[in-house]
């Protein structure tokens, strides 16, 4: 194949569809870009632009404000004491157990954790125990079961497990277990605690040291209202100067964060939208309850809403047979959903899914979320 | 501290001071945008914007032609078997290192390595045997001087490194090395080269196949037009179900890249800028030209261009005693030089440097190099 300007065609600039539907797809819903990030895109997008303003390090810089970012605004708004910016939450999970660690070590996962903590672990050349949840169709993590679970890496080999994390909420069913009790059955054996805040920090108050947790790690693009990929990483004090390790040979560098992370728009995206993203935590009731209101009607039409019931988070997962039943009999299958809602201007719930589906109310609004219950309503009706 | 409306007022919005500058920071060179990837990221900025598209893994999605991107274009341009794009040229390397190794392996690196090779190497818990170079005035890496560095790991520890390391050209001198010599001097001995290629790839035209490197990476950020961090990887077929292997619980996903990597506004933009990057690849003996000619131009005013001679890349490291002397007597120290360049609008030498310093004349132009030129011509007969 020649690199010719034929073949090129296919590439340079590309519209995105979807760019003004209702989109519900949980991954995209905390991630849109506030104004003042679409503004700092434009102006930060350049390759490397932040290194205009560097000495050498990222998190050092005055002007822009990265300095006061990274030390200041961060640790008081995850409940840390030290943070770094990194390439997103999956990342900053590494870090923190590929330091914490050594090949071998046990690590103790919630069985719903997100698929990334299980590859992340992998990496780290870890073995992983899970703890069980109640399974369908409240799919509860209980704190015991991290008791149970450290406990048998104990007998088995012979210490406890390097790390723990727990996934809050995770990221099928919105599920938010009892974490401050977790951390404080992982600390009765020692053991440190990751939150995963993927889903939470940037839509919910959340206080890594309120909890317990030793290791918080969140997500600009999932719900910082950040230009992926981003992330954040707060580790408290105790274990700071081992996940921070500097390079021998170059010593402003740390190890983990290979020197340096986020140093374009991915940043700047984060900054620009912090002042909203803070102030829309404080909103999470009116979030909570909208998707309450949102889940109830849904199940007016005969959906069954899976997890933590009644709902403490706009991630929630849906059980819907009269979707699926509709889908056995109608021409275009199992697509059937995806065009009418598409149709609607409505995007984010996988094509082909109808049986089961997960999808996200936050920041849709009550009048948006009317579209979407009345578009669920149209097309149930539509088929009966 | 209280995240009040006090405090959040010093983010937001940020405007970016040289955005506007001729920027010669070689760091900077590469990565400024084209028109398309600026259009590119106004529309794919939210979040984690290609998702939408997404049935599980990020090089498989058909539209937007990610697919035919990552598995056509860039093989082809890389000359190489396999490629991913990952969040940066060091993500790469680690990458690599991690899965190519054992811990306690040895690495080869030239020692004029770029850092982040160092804190890789580090971060896989590898040991580091460099290659020294001939130092002052050329800091040139021979090639033979990766067969003894071969041969020192072999007697120390029993046998060769797992991986040698070329920097393509060095970062700080911008010296291209006889790579195809160091590949086969590598393979004489079995073990297999990875070429940094960060500030060539992008750049100048350059194929691993026929260079003989076993693994390359790039750098959207720094070489590609591409909003960062975002880099590539590519990877000869050998070694590719070694370096992308799958998790043992989640078969679709790839472990070294923590299941997946750039999925938003950076893979969108280096996709909107690669025809043009492509075709700039094309256009590489005009561009040393211009660095060759631009230095002739400085050591007619009493700088001296240290590294290789003729100098073969836009990327050039000067030794000014002319501007060290000037320093040493007017009253702005050794800032001067930053503020009267910054004075013409000129931006990318950092500030307090005047001894040393490296620039890039990439994509610079003639027409700017000679505002540059004459720039340092008025700054020098300034202060005489």
């Amino acid at each position: 194949m020649a690199l010719d300007d034929i073949f090129l065609q296919k590439f340079g600039y590309i519209e995105r569809g979807p760019l003004n539907a209702i989109n519900i797809d949980p991954l995209q819903r905390g991630g849109i870009l506030t104004d003042e990030a679409r503004r700092a895109l434009v102006q930060w997008g350049d390759g490397y632009s932040v290194c205009d303003f560097c000495s050498g390090v990222l998190d050092k810089i005055k002007k822009p404000p990265i300095h006061d970012f990274v030390h200041g605004a961060l640790p008081e708004f995850l409940g840390t004491d030290e943070v770094r910016v990194t390439n997103g939450a999956r990342e900053s999970k590494f870090a923190v157990m590929h330091s914490m660690t050594v090949e071998g070590d046990f690590v103790v996962l919630d069985q719903i954790a997100h698929y990334t903590s299980y590859v992340a672990a992998q990496r780290a050349r870890l073995n992983i125990r899970t703890v069980p949840n109640s399974g369908n169709p409240y799919y509860k993590t209980e704190p015991e079961g991290y008791a149970t679970a450290i406990e048998e890496v104990i007998r088995e080999s012979g210490k406890p497990p390097a790390l723990a994390l727990l996934t809050y909420p995770d990221g099928n069913y919105g599920n938010l277990a009892d974490a401050k009790k977790v951390a404080s059955t992982c600390h009765e054996y020692d053991v440190p605690l990751l939150l995963n805040g993927a889903y939470s920090v940037g839509r919910m108050p959340i206080n890594a040291k309120e909890l317990g947790a030793d290791f918080i790690v969140g997500s600009g693009h999932k719900s910082m209202a950040a230009s992926g990929p981003v992330g954040v990483l707060g580790v408290t004090e105790e274990y700071a100067d081992i996940v921070f390790k500097k390079s021998p040979t170059h010593n402003v560098k740390e190890i983990e964060l290979l020197g340096c992370t986020a140093r374009g728009a991915t940043i700047m995206t984060m900054i620009a939208s912090f002042p909203t993203v803070v102030k829309r935590t404080r909103n999470w009731d009116n979030e909570v309850a909208d998707a309450r209101w949102f889940s109830e009607k849904l199940e007016g039409m005969g959906l069954i809403q899976i997890g933590d019931r009644p709902h403490n988070h706009d991630l929630m997962f849906f059980e819907a047979p009269v979707l699926f039943e509709i889908s056995q009999r109608v021409k275009k299958g199992r697509y059937f959903l995806y065009k009418d809602l598409k149709a609607r201007n409505i995007h984010g719930i996988k094509a082909g899914l109808t049986k089961f589906f997960k999808l996200s109310t936050f920041g849709v609004g009550r009048d948006d979320l009317k579209v979407v219950v009345d578009a669920f309503d149209e097309i149930i009706r539509k088929y009966e």
